[in-house]
């Protein structure tokens, strides 16, 4: 892997080295000419050819060239490190969901507003190719019904993640945040939770299975499962009937259905539309910080019945 | 009771007429000369020589001349009732808090917006005789240590009220709530959430106990313990240790104590404070809604570790 050598692209310094960046972020910024991967700060070891340094206040402090950085960490710490680099004058992006709070993430879009720079908060799962043209579609329509199902095998996609299963990691919300970033994104109607069940392994601190029950005040049925213990190929797609047709996303938003005929997308990856959404907001000197899909979630802690599982153990 | 009869009063209606309504807001009507109390809306007897709708829809139907409506139900229900009244065009005061979930209160603020209506989310809590001085008094200091007790007997003060136990319904958070509405109100630096512990009775859906720390990001060291355990006296304290000198709040804001000394205070009592607030905000055409309190709440959900306690008993 070696970094774009455009000498107009922005150096970006990667903060996290893990299973994310790796599959991800690296793969894409390294096919994007708007941005050259300058540095990484990372415990676990860095990318071939790249800057590595041991914390990301020796990266700030050595590459002051480095105007923006991707914080690529779970959730829990990433608020410290996300106001580091803001203080330091540096553009953010934050995978998602962008804070283990709430409050954190209001708090960090009020230090990038002072601070002057861009602060992307991004949800991968609204630059999966079907999104826009559903959003598209439904536009102007009336959802009647909204039934979503997103169901994974955890132990596929999570080997060994202790921090899932901690405070803040937000057990199968993880995934679900997904489906829920999508459908704030599309639903043409606002939606809030009504009703919430919880199902929390004995030995976790954060959920394996959620069913989530929304409304929009006028008797729109919006239903959502989530579920961690899928066996036997991953779930994740949303159906909306509409007074006029039906849509219906499949594998995560990637395929579209209008009326059950398959719609042909433009697939750029996920990844990809990301670092060029990112590169625009800085480009323009804004920022992108939506906390509806972490506000369900919070709102599904706070009005959920909360039910014992069986253990889980990786 | 009788309602006042001045002519330049603002015709005002409360719904749900239930423990609240008798203990605090139809006395502090009776005195304000700004309200007219003129209608009622509730299912379980009015107030009399006021008259009384089985619902807020019969009662805004029949009277168009009332332009502000006070809610004083639980949480759950309030949106629908809230939303109805914004809709009617009505001016709308709640009480905390201001909705069973946030998706719900950030709608409400958008269709206030929208209607041209004053929405007031109030917190009685900030309307304690000591919070406004000791805002004042810690502007410009800086927290190094605050120390939050909400202790209170539950049978006492919430008999037999089961929807308190009910998702949706807060458990000890109902009176917790009320710490961190002032919290939120006078500390001069934003804080957010970073470890929760609650204990859950292991028949009942909310949690009986809180235990919650904050940080600034910078150091501060902020912890609150709510407990619904608590026999033999109520403790609602507070306690800030500033970079120059100690301030605590004791009895929920109604007394204030500066390095030992207390402070001599104004008290005209919380909610005739509100009602003076919520008719300044009709006269200016604004709204008041802050949903920083419930914010932390629903963080301290997402955030928490859960226990199971003793089962909880009426």
């Amino acid at each position: 892997m070696t970094a774009s050598s455009d000498t107009n692209a922005l150096a970006i310094a990667i903060v996290g080295v893990g299973k994310i960046a790796r599959d991800q972020h690296i793969p894409a910024l390294a096919r994007d000419p708007r941005f050259q991967l300058a540095a990484t700060a990372s415990r676990s070891g860095g990318v071939q050819g790249v800057e590595t340094f041991e914390t990301l206040g020796a990266l700030l402090a050595a590459r002051p060239d480095i105007p923006a950085v991707s914080l690529c960490m779970p959730p829990v710490p990433r608020f410290a490190a996300a106001r580091e680099a803001i203080a330091a004058g540096r553009h953010v992006m934050l995978e998602k969901p962008p804070g283990a709070s709430l409050a954190e993430v209001f708090r960090l879009e009020a230090l990038a507003r002072q601070a002057g720079v861009t602060l992307f908060a991004s949800w991968h799962s609204r630059a999966a190719a079907g999104v826009a043209p559903a959003r598209e579609w439904l536009a102007g329509r009336r959802p009647k019904r909204i039934r979503i199902d997103w169901k994974e095998d955890v132990r596929k996609w999570h080997p060994g993640q202790a921090w899932i299963w901690e405070p803040g990691g937000l057990g199968v919300f993880d995934p679900g945040i997904n489906a829920l970033s999508i459908l704030t994104e599309i639903c043409p109607v606002p939606l809030h939770l009504t009703a919430s069940t919880l199902t929390f392994p004995e030995n976790r601190a954060t959920p394996i299975a959620a069913d989530l029950t929304f409304t929009d005040g006028d008797g729109l049925d919006a239903t959502a499962g989530f579920d961690w213990r899928q066996e036997g190929g991953d779930i994740w797609q949303m159906e909306i009937d509409t007074d006029a047709g039906q849509l219906r996303l499949l594998d995560g938003g990637a395929r579209l259905f209008i009326d059950g005929q398959e719609t042909t997308l433009d697939d750029t990856g996920e990844y990809p539309t990301l670092y060029r959404q990112f590169g625009q907001l800085i480009a323009e000197g804004r920022s992108d910080v939506d906390a509806a899909p972490l506000i369900h979630v919070a709102d599904a802690f706070m009005l959920g019945r909360h039910l014992r599982g069986d253990p889980f153990h990786d």
